[in-house]
């Protein structure tokens, strides 16, 4: 029999794998034109969304408190700065790479946790500010992570052939 | 103090809630003209996606137990049929009033929830499939339903000028 603690870390873990394997089978199936297109004109391109999501990915290592981001060059191509910015990107090629790499070992350190371990604070809130609000715990990062996920899939299908 | 659960259920409540007052901040900010576009060329109008989401919201109502949608007719032009059927859509003043109307009610649902409650099984899972699937609860509808919300927020941020 399950706790309530296992089950709701079970539906929300499963949450977050399944709205990433929804970007991976996308990543895997369009073709690099397509991926190199803009979602909508005027709109971030399938690379660069990919990119960032990468480099959000690899941001949970330090959130979470999992070790050093495997990537850490992402974050100013894709987080600090803009599609248009002129900074080279990684090709395609190397970017899924990047991405099985980071999430195979974001599935090692999941599978490491214990239900209990998602109620810790991260490490972007204070000792202080999490003794008042015990929410901000690494469940809930991963829950607001999922829903970043799902946002930016949504503009991905439009990589699509309609 | 919180129990976990307590906890848990906020968690996942207040996500819910963010990102429907997104999607309620976009539609109340929009002009119709932009509202009428589409959010890429050939895809779904902002209208539609409306539309869309005040239908699966009203779908709540059944599958969680709360009792009878709201505005059953919804279901036909934004669930069963795509944006370009040719069915006549609600004006988007009534669609407002609906997209209020429901929220309102699901809020008044939510409120009247003990922590408990979410771990009753949804009414679209067999008490037979429950019982080996436990996961399958009123709590996991709600985590999948927010992630379908940020889906499409993602595709209605499209319409605001660039």
């Amino acid at each position: 029999m399950q706790t309530q603690t296992e089950l709701v870390v079970k539906m929300i873990v499963d949450a977050w794998n399944t709205q990433n394997k929804r970007v991976d089978k996308l990543i895997n199936t369009l073709a690099e034109e397509q991926l190199r297109g803009e979602t909508s004109p005027g709109r971030n391109s399938g690379i660069y969304l990919a990119g960032h999501l990468i480099a959000v990915s690899d941001g949970l290592f330090p959130i979470l408190g999992w070790g050093e981001k495997l990537h850490p060059e992402l974050e100013n191509i894709f987080l600090k700065n803009s599609d248009k910015s002129g900074l080279e990107k990684p090709s395609l090629d190397e970017l899924k790479k990047y991405w099985n790499e980071i999430n195979a070992k974001i599935a090692e350190h999941i599978n490491a946790m214990k239900p209990e371990d998602w109620f810790e604070k991260h490490t972007a809130v204070s000792a202080e500010d999490f003794a008042k609000e015990p929410h901000r715990n690494k469940l809930n990062l991963l829950i607001n992570r999922t829903n970043h996920t799902s946002y930016h899939l949504g503009q991905l299908v439009y990589l699509e052939k309609k």
